[in-house]
């Protein structure tokens, strides 16, 4: 990018759903909004389309930046743009913001249509399957049947996949980033010491915290402190961080303060500002909401544990690509949804990056990961532009 | 041991010292107390001493059982006793509880001397070198001049390193196990995160809540559920728990329950567990004051962390062990400490056990790590009773 390049403006938009959409745990939701942003352009036959699923904290606002706003550029700005991996020149890119988030669709701020009170806790526990129904049927509104392509890294990933599960024939390529095919017992540990530290806060108040006018800012700090431990490994840790302290005592041999509630080393102060930031702005209704959703996600469960059984249903291509250093979702759990796709004959590409971000490193400029998607994207991008017969004859050789 | 075997009966005792212990940090204490156990019998020459020294959540109570109380073994009752590892038919072994503690050595429960007030917060801070200090003290009492062995697991086995460092005369042998020689920035960033959760539970009332009536149980869990994540592999807790669900729903295709609340995963119902016991004894002023002791042992620190420097006053020999599926203190770690004793020519053994269970393993029945500990043991034994003029003919070839 040269400095002088304009920024891609982006403008939020919002769909409203007045009809009820069944959600997996047997609840609904009705009179819902989605809110969304797209960037780039729709061609004719509308089958350029990329969808993006965020994770955890993020949101419909993938990337460009808001008209009026610094510093606003969205969170997968390095990847989706002008002349960016996943180019907006040729591709229509759409981010959704998922129901029970914070940032702009229905979520358990907003208020119940039946009862006229703000859901709060009984906001219904929402799944990756649920959120791409939703997707589904903004796709529909939209009028698109089908997408080029859908990405999405970690959680995204998890959306992304089971797009390919639930949706098979509305998908033609899936992009799974830093993803797993379900929750190891040690993600979901993680998970709930991150609810546990929310929910017996008490500001928490069972969830209506809302109305009382105060936030459970005690546990949506310390939800996040692990959570940014699980991002990052400890190899980028140890060379961000190591063993500095804030401020040294001088004249000390050790430089220690010798206190225990104080901050000593650079990594407590790094951790507490994390987690004071996000406990904000996030709302910790959605906190329990996402992380359960991520719980949940198991596609093989079903199948009596079977992943290859359960990816007998899908017909996309498929980019897995994951990190070296991601011990939250690591390279052995892509290899398994990459045997799986393989075990069925499925075409599959796997890139697994050398990396020393850990998780994090899916949202990063590395540039062996950005020439992987770029080179992908350039793939689906040829198709879209060969006439549907010449690419029946190359796509063997793909 | 055979079923009938009796149970070694243990008995604490105290040792009261009046005189003023200086401590690392500038402040002291006074009119203290350590609490110790002994096991075996202390040879003629008082030769035979084995110092165990404990870690975390542990104390004085190494092995055998009290008389008066069922299920009351030791925390290392497999490794310590007549005819184990460390055989207390040949050992005279001590136990001593840290000061700062909360099982029977003064801690921040105590009453100041000069203040006639519960310490709380302001029992002052105390290091691995500190401990090592007190320790020191109680064996002068006891007339012990050197040790046989020094011994300890994870913070056990920072005192034992340190140990060679402060007393390099007083240790014949060094066995440390699952240890490190400093904690990494992801370690001190889950000591972070425990700490921060306890601070902040409006029970903690800035470590005076003992005159409010009240413990920060909240935060006692939470430190507890995210310390005990990082003493198991992600191994061991797929195998224990994996995706199993605590009450399934029946009928249901996947059996979940839908809640972010309640208990889903069994790995939610053990770590909920785990946290709701520990915050029923374990007192929070000591989990902070155990927990920076971790953070600011650094032998290296003053070395500009050159390891190979600081271990140039060792004279102990050493057995160093690690498991392989410890990602707290990795064999990695402890293979820094044996590279920095051979760059000193040291006498170093180094056992790396390939066990599942991750930091845990050093309190479990592993029988090569058993084996590798028997091994050493009686080979201080031989030490023991093999004349000296012969002892230092065939030392050479050990």
């Amino acid at each position: 990018m040269t400095v002088n390049a304009k920024p891609m403006i982006a403008t939020p938009q919002a769909m409203q759903f007045a009809d009820v959409l069944h959600l997996q745990s047997g609840a609904s939701l009705r009179d819902y909004t989605l809110a969304y942003e797209t960037y780039g352009t729709l061609n004719a036959d509308r089958s350029n389309v990329v969808l993006v699923c965020h994770a955890l904290n993020a949101s419909h606002h993938v990337a460009g930046v808001y008209a009026d706003q610094t510093n606003s550029e969205g969170w997968w700005d390095n990847m989706i743009g002008p002349g960016k991996p996943v180019d907006t020149d040729h591709f229509f890119v759409i981010g959704v913001n998922n129901l029970g988030s914070c940032f702009g669709s229905t979520g358990p701020m907003h208020t119940h249509p039946d009862t006229g009170r703000v859901y709060g806790a009984d906001f219904p526990v929402v799944t990756v399957e649920d959120w791409v129904n939703a997707q589904a049927l903004l796709l529909d509104r939209l009028g698109i049947t089908q997408l080029a392509a859908v990405l999405g890294g970690s959680l995204g990933g998890m959306q992304a996949l089971s797009w390919t599960l639930q949706y098979p024939d509305r998908v033609r390529h899936a992009v799974v980033v830093a993803s797993a095919p379900n929750l190891t017992a040690e993600n979901i540990a993680f998970n709930e010491v991150a609810r546990r530290a929310i929910v017996t806060d008490p500001d928490f108040h069972g969830g209506h915290f809302y109305q009382h006018g105060v936030v459970p800012q005690r546990g949506l700090r310390i939800a996040r402190m692990v959570g940014h431990i699980t991002y990052l490994s400890d190899d980028v840790m140890n060379e961000k961080f190591g063993r500095e302290l804030r401020d040294a005592v001088v004249g000390s041999a050790t430089g220690y303060k010798y206190s225990t509630q104080d901050v000593e080393f650079q990594i407590e102060s790094y951790l507490r500002y994390q987690g004071d930031k996000f406990s904000e702005y996030f709302d910790a209704n959605t906190y329990l909401l996402i992380t359960r959703a991520l719980d949940y996600f198991d596609p093989a469960r079903t199948y009596g544990g079977n992943l290859s059984a359960a990816f007998a249903r899908t017909a996309a291509k498929f980019l897995l690509v994951s990190f070296t250093t991601d011990w939250r979702f690591s390279p052995a759990r892509s290899r398994e949804m990459v045997q799986a796709l393989v075990d069925n004959q499925r075409d599959v590409s796997y890139a697994e990056i050398d990396a020393p971000h850990g998780h994090d490193a899916f949202l990063l400029d590395d540039a062996r990961y950005m020439n992987v998607v770029r080179s992908y994207f350039a793939r689906i991008s040829d198709e879209l532009t060969t006439p549907p017969a010449l690419a029946a004859r190359t796509g063997g050789a793909a």
